[in-house]
């Protein structure tokens, strides 16, 4: 193998393309290359119904409230759902005014993509830009700033990804973004990841009231699912869930990192959703584990990092298991 | 009463709206306000499942191209997913170069906001338009141009609304749109309201290749969800279910007709899926149904009319036909 498998690195969740690139992969294929819960929340059953029906917008504005106290908003609006943040992080760049935009290297891939498509210069230099784009925890890594570097940063212009920040809900900005003081914050938050459910796509973005009512005039009265909808009014307010659930995906990762390291890898970050990992022959791993029929996620970046999201239930973690002790 | 219901004539589906205007209407409300087939796709078991995995962008594809063939278009290159049509509505008048719109009048609203969002002109002629509108067949009195017509106004630069096409696909200028000759062409498809399942938001722009690319990546890469995509993936290539379906609502259009004729409505137009009946009463009309807890369509621009869409089942036939007695 040459360079790493670029079809399978750009983003997670490209099974389709794993299975026609290792045919023989014992099916069904065990999907670690993502960040997603593997134990979803338990769906309601009005997300199985009223699917005839275009969803009420009443019932739109009473999610954007429920998310707003999820993330300590007061005012909801200043909350805009949308079909998952990744439309968020395609709309903004063509919303908010050209300019020079920094980002961590590296990061999640579609925040460059979506300002070097409206022609913004990305910049190294945060204190050279006017708008910093800042994933706290940051994806792959896990490395996070605290609020109060993000604060000062949104100062200038911020858009924070905090696609991962119910592992670690300190970190969250939510409640400032687009409050008097705040105008220029803007905070991106994932429905799909923590709560198992990203096949429903959804996802918001907190910001001034005029920012947010221009998302939303964007995509139109209806921009999310009934199922979703249904999905996100259950979820946000089931806060004994989400307790529980941050902590034992917190034992989880634990448990990952003690495979890992037993494996052979070195575990040099990540969150509780998925952890990164170097070996030097993390290529020809990544290859064991897919013919194994086990995804993980390589990087154009740096060859001898692998990611490593979490397996869902005991025969996924015997698999992992077993795969990687073949792979050392 | 005084003048149109507003907060019940700008679209149908507003049941939260009408339940607090008429907190004594016997629930469940008969929502006809809107066009969408009451009696849905059967929903495969699919569309129920793997709402925890990212859609898989292969999957997407394969959309795409099973659209593309019902739609008779040859290249799926030229047809682009989008969650809901409305989207497309709002996105195309920021993505398309600005000018003169002309507008059918009156047709469904969206059409106009968008356009005047972005500040381009509206006016009447479409001799004197960069781009027309045309909602084919019209929304809400059916009328409809020849696709030779649609066609012509395509050389100068045309979007066609088909979101009600199913109802007599003759009319349909899909195949063409985007075609070398007709490039100044798009037009614009709904799945959710032929197919019963517009909570599901999944419609579709087909136009030129560069054009249905730059509506890719405004969205990103998951823009539907996975229900959405397991629907359009079983429902376009079942032919079958579609030309009995077509049958089948003609002729409830038709038992719809002779009812609302028989309680002294005049029928003016429609299609299958709605049909729009002046009465000189029909305001005190709008409320006696609504009192009976069976939402119709007033309109702003003339207050004789009301849009009915198709009741589902015998016992929704009985208890319109009832409450039209009443309310003669």
């Amino acid at each position: 193998m040459t360079g790493a498998p670029s079809s399978l690195s750009g983003h997670g969740g490209r099974l389709a393309a794993a299975r026609a690139r290792f045919p023989d992969a014992p099916a069904p294929w065990l999907d670690l290359s993502t960040g997603i819960n593997p134990r979803p929340y338990p769906v309601p059953p009005q997300a199985f119904e009223d699917w005839g029906r275009l969803p009420d917008p009443a019932d739109l504005l009473k999610l954007e409230a429920v998310a707003a106290k999820t993330f300590g908003v007061d005012d909801p609006a200043r909350v805009v759902a949308m079909p998952g943040s990744e439309t968020a992080i395609r709309l903004l760049p063509k919303i908010l005014p050209r300019g020079r935009i920094s980002l961590p290297a590296p990061t999640y891939s579609s925040h460059a993509h979506a300002w070097r498509r409206v022609g913004s210069e990305l910049v190294a230099d945060p204190e050279q830009a006017d708008v910093c784009v800042v994933v706290n925890p940051n994806n792959p890594d896990g490395r996070s700033l605290a609020p109060g570097a993000v604060l000062a940063l949104g100062q200038r212009g911020a858009v924070v990804d905090e696609a991962f920040v119910e592992c670690e809900p300190s970190l969250s900005v939510a409640r400032f973004a687009g409050a008097p003081g705040h105008e220029r914050l803007v905070v991106l938050r994932s429905f799909g990841k923590f709560y198992g459910l990203a096949g429903l796509r959804l996802g918001f973005v907190v910001a001034r009231p005029a920012l947010a009512r221009r998302l939303r005039d964007t995509l139109g009265e209806w921009p999310l699912s009934a199922p979703a909808l249904a999905a996100g009014l259950a979820a946000y307010p089931d806060t004994a869930w989400a307790d529980a659930m941050r902590a034992s995906l917190a034992d989880d990762a634990a448990r990952l990192d003690a495979l890992l390291t037993g494996a052979g890898f070195e575990v040099t970050g990540g969150t509780s959703l998925f952890r990164l990992a170097r070996a030097a022959d993390a290529q020809a791993r990544f290859e064991t584990l897919a013919r194994a029929g086990i995804l993980t996620r390589p990087f154009d970046h740096d060859a001898g990092l692998l990611r490593f999201g979490l397996p869902g239930f005991d025969p996924d973690w015997a698999r992992l298991a077993a795969a990687l002790e073949t792979a050392r």
